[in-house]
């Protein structure tokens, strides 16, 4: 069975061609049979990888153990909050991070920077492979195989779940008579992925857009609008170059900044987006996500970005940032003109500096005032007063000529 | 000095050259100031023109005694709400209305049909001269005077405020002097724009972005969300090919839909938005918008044309969407690039049809569930069911081919 | 060995599962060998279909009689020349068809015709399933599979070159085992594809781009530059609507006037085009194109095109067109968004009516003259007549307005 | 009447109110009587400015002597070619520069730099004024007024052709009165702007796009294609990041590379192209373009670029120059957005490195081989070596997934 497998994906790990595994290792039931399994199966050792990237429901320690319990050679824990936030979403802010309508990303994103911890301890740790939990249905094995191997292309990849005949049944079986724990949230039908840019809950009656989906019995992180305070809250951001470096003032690094704002929008309920997206493989699915603070930041920040640009600017920027959330969702953070984007978009951002503040109630976000050293409307206004006015007398002249060809066309053939 | 401005604008009226001038009239300070002024210093009778597209503040009745009294040779009252909604409104759903961030683009949507009863009118009343109240700083003035041109290039323009030479206290001395009540509301600082699809708000402390605007005082139609119901709304839109034909499900005309969703999205804070937006004439300037149905019609379109269509489709729908707002904004609704991308956006939406569940509270219209004899969701789920599942063994191969050259270029050069 | 294989596709055919194949044939030696190999390896029955869509090279009769003798249960023979004009190559010359430079896309549209007359044929014929004798590196097993599955998701698909195990050499002793004539063009390393809007030619020297590929053995349509004749020809071509309806004054049939041009167009060298392109599998490959008549064609619509449209038009058309290339070649031609395409491109080219004259020397089409009645270019002079002229007054204030942001945002921020 | 004027143009120049002007001096009739005429009407000094930036006809000895003989005060000859090749043009070739089909941006790019040298020199000399010899319907007057005014808003600017009221017999007559040559071309019905990146002609019967023009009465620079030699010519040039650095292996600068490809080009008829271009005013018209240099160039970049770039790449970079040549040719180098895209281009670049061939005959230029150390076509064949073949077991894997979404929507709802 596996190796007919093989034949079609010559990049896979064949049984006994290598040594040493990599597993992206979640402490969950998946990863936990996929620990066993994969030493069952391949005869091989295995080495097990925990990414610290905000997500919250986590005890890493507790995961860790778990993991030398069942049998892996080592079992590393990886802290890599600063760096997802100073390396990844930070571009993400300045491309004003929107796929489809309110989802900020997060979990594309995350993909990228496992994506190259486990090509960077795979080397230190002395592993051939790399495995992971993804199943054949969805966008995470199309990152994680593209960027693994974009990045390292002498790795081979298992995909367990990919691979392995069991069903839900036969796995709590294994896991049973292999003493992994098997205490799931039994009633919850949903399944989460989680770092510090969000939340994402799917299956169940989320996936169905026909259906009500049930907020009170999905929702992790944020509070209902409905329970939310009766009271607003004004949140202030400073930005220097499109990047967040303060918050109400106080000048924090980013991944705190955004921890901070994931606390305060989830107590507001900001962010929680109900999303039928268009996955990589041609699938349509709901998700529910929440990005309370991936919100927050990309509405300060695109506010504050379009009072610093011209018209022209503005348009072909949602252009580039469309096409950037494409690519970025499409598995494509290493395609080269992802490189160009980053320029256009790190050029563009030189100027995104100032501070705004944002009102935040029962689920809003709005922001209510900005200022800028380069904000275009304050020297517009500094330019009126020196002049004494705009001058009104060249409207007449340049609507005659901006309105040319319309009007021509319009006397030659008829729409 | 009006000699020296004809020099400038060719198609601008000249004293003594026409007979009648049709004066687009809404009733307020300076356009009753206008009808005096234009009869003053041109010698020439003026129609007035008012047209009720959906603003809900105007008494026509009054508007058209009060025109007559003035001197108006006739004054026009027009009904072209139905029409309004018909004919362009359900095109702004279609495109997804949304220039640069929330704004339904009311007021340039007006203009169009403004200019079309305006030139149709002229035609009727034998009006050589149409005159429009416009400033020379604004995006109204460019609207105008393209599509009234466009549409009728023999038609002269006369822009009263762009050629005296009174300010403020000089238009009050001489509405007194001529018995044009001038009773403003003293205190409001601010000037409106209302038609169906919106209101917009602007002057003031509004205008300047760093400032944070009071809502209180500056909402007409919209409760703030702090004072909205604490019980939640769901109403169910139904569409058939992109135009909402019933609501809650009942079966009325769209000016009867948008009527009903402007009330409903009112009572619950809908829609408010400040928008620092790029005039057409290179200045940046703050609005306040209050789009209470336009956002409820657009975000439940939105969400069912996406459930209807590939990813392909998703993807360029938005850079059509894109470029038909800016040039909507753009006093470009005549531009035959606008005809093309109608056919596009006719198209694509044959098939958005279906109905939606609109959750509205304290501010936010959310769509939480949606269902269209086009779902991709419905059918992908059933080709699922037949085929007992969505083929994963394809995935590894797919991986394999899509990620091909981002694997290959990174080889050969370091990003 | 074929076990395996079909594991990963599920759409391709089981040995044993049906009673009839539809062979698309060529009557080379590729396909010869598989019409024997499928009836050996599938104990089915087949049916050729060979389809004119305007290749120059082949006898039909000649192929008919050859499938026969081999065992072929019917041999098709299917003119769809008129057909491929009207249908498809009419919108692929209202598109401007044009992928990465130069190639108007023959082998790609020519796959849709095919397909779909396959699709046709099968039903017609009660075969279960297609054959197609595409390698599993190329493109049109893309396009085959992809739309042919979209046209009737029922059919299965046999890919034999991508199922057997023979290389070049067990491929000869098959044929020759089996009676199959392998008169070959021994010394030719090339291979070609052809059809009435352009003729490929691929492998050899052609695919490495570091080599001069020795274009007098590669041609097979067109006249070395270096060898057509010393004096020019001028060729005017008349379109309704966007399509070519005449040639140099005489009214015939799509068709027929691309059959002229590719033979005038051939004479003079034209549209000789090395193009590395970018493959839908991401392989990168040299071939060589010879496109005469589709190069006078878009040619002279491009120009027309451009001389009936505004400038607002003719940027947006540029994007239009170059999704709708990538699209075409990338075997999306039944993608909804291609739907909407073909509804803003038709819309477009209402107008596109007039007279081209294209100047044809020594590989060379140039557009030296046209007229059109909605020419936008004659209207504008007619305005001058009577206005005395353009108002260049009103540049000043064009000017002025125009370049406002632009002189503010440089006052701002210095870049 | 000059006072009327000023009315309209805030910046424009108003008499008396300034000391020394900056006159952008070619030494023809135009500006010889502009040199005269500003002298006569504004009672100001006037410093001439000529630019040398290629144009080949120019004796520029003379047109200083001509200018101080007129009265000006200082004379400057200024050479600008290095840096015109080296901060303008080199961009150009990076962004394929070509609007509308053909014209490679001469004019456009010409005017920047002179407003650069213009607003520079003016500083040194003390002038607070700059005039130009532009008409009111052209673009270059949108050009220099938007770019210099951008550069510094403190200049005035005087634009005599737009003020004077003297038609051409006037202009004559004073040129006489005033001892100015005024032997023209008489026969030329022409006009030409040009410089080292093309020849540009227009006026008389090229403007009509119905007449074919009589291109042997036209052409300066070009040998027409029926008297070029008969014998082909391979030129390489060799490229580093994007930018030409030898050219027959011969490392010299950019402007002598240029220099040599415009020699060698027009030999070879190379780059004539008639254009009906939309002029930035809402005006099309048709020019002669003479480019055989940037022809050369541009023709050899874009297909390195494209053999160094992926699919993806080489998609978005067409949007991106798109939109870079009409941001140039509209007057908007220094648009902000401008440096965003440079970013963007130069970052593409970065590996635009390696040789071209380009073979030139009776006014083609055909790329016909290419090196590049970043080939990815060299890398795809190496992979193919080393692993035996590209995986054509993936291929049926990826077509199922890879159109999914197609064959599903058409399942749904029929196109």
């Amino acid at each position: 069975m596996k190796n007919e497998y093989q034949k079609v994906t010559s990049y896979e790990a064949k049984n006994g061609e290598f040594k040493k595994c990599l597993l992206l290792y979640s402490g969950g039931l998946d990863t936990s049979v996929m620990l066993k399994w994969i030493q069952d199966n391949y005869h091989c050792e295995v080495v097990t990888l925990t990414i610290n990237i905000g997500q919250t429901a986590d005890d890493l320690e507790m995961i860790k153990n778990k993991a030398l319990k069942l049998g892996a050679k080592e079992a590393i824990v990886y802290d890599a909050k600063k760096d997802f936030a100073d390396q990844i979403l930070s571009l993400a802010i300045k491309a004003n991070a929107d796929y489809q309508g309110g989802y900020a990303l997060s979990t594309p994103l995350g993909r990228v920077i496992i994506s190259q911890i486990a090509v960077q301890m795979a080397k230190q740790y002395d592993c051939q492979v790399i495995a992971h939990g993804c199943t054949g249905k969805g966008n995470d094995q199309v990152r994680f195989e593209s960027y693994i191997l974009t990045l390292d292309p002498t790795i081979k990849i298992i995909a367990p779940v990919r691979e392995w005949s069991m069903g839900r049944d036969e796995e709590i079986q294994y896991a049973k008579e292999n003493n992994i724990s098997v205490k799931q949230k039994v009633d919850s039908p949903y399944s989460y992925d989680e770092n510090m840019w969000g939340n994402t809950g799917e299956g169940g009656e989320i996936e169905d857009p026909k259906l009500i989906p049930p907020l009170e019995n999905i929702l992790q992180w944020c509070t209902l609008p409905e329970n939310t305070p009766n009271e607003s809250e004004i949140v202030e951001i400073e930005f220097n170059a499109g990047v967040p470096t303060a918050i109400n003032g106080i000048k924090i690094d980013l991944a705190s900044i955004i921890e901070y704002v994931n606390k305060i929008g989830s107590k507001h309920g900001v962010g929680i987006v109900p999303l039928i997206e268009d996955r990589i493989v041609g699938l349509k699915v709901r998700g529910i996500y929440e990005n309370p603070g991936a919100t927050i930041l990309i509405s300060a920040h695109k506010k504050l970005e379009q009072l610093v640009s011209t018209r022209d600017e503005n348009e072909f920027k949602e252009i580039v940032d469309h096409k950037w959330a494409y690519l970025t969702y499409g598995a494509k953070w290493f395609e080269p003109v992802m490189s160009h984007l980053h320029a256009f978009i790190n050029d563009h951002n030189k100027k995104v500096t100032g501070k705004v503040q944002v009102h935040l109630f029962k689920g809003m976000a709005t922001v209510v005032a900005l200022s800028s050293p380069y904000s275009l409307f304050n020297k517009d206004m500094a330019t009126f007063d020196k002049n004494a006015a705009f001058n009104q007398n060249a409207s007449a002249g340049f609507i005659e000529i901006y309105s040319l060809a319309q009007k021509t066309a319009n006397q030659v053939f008829k729409y």
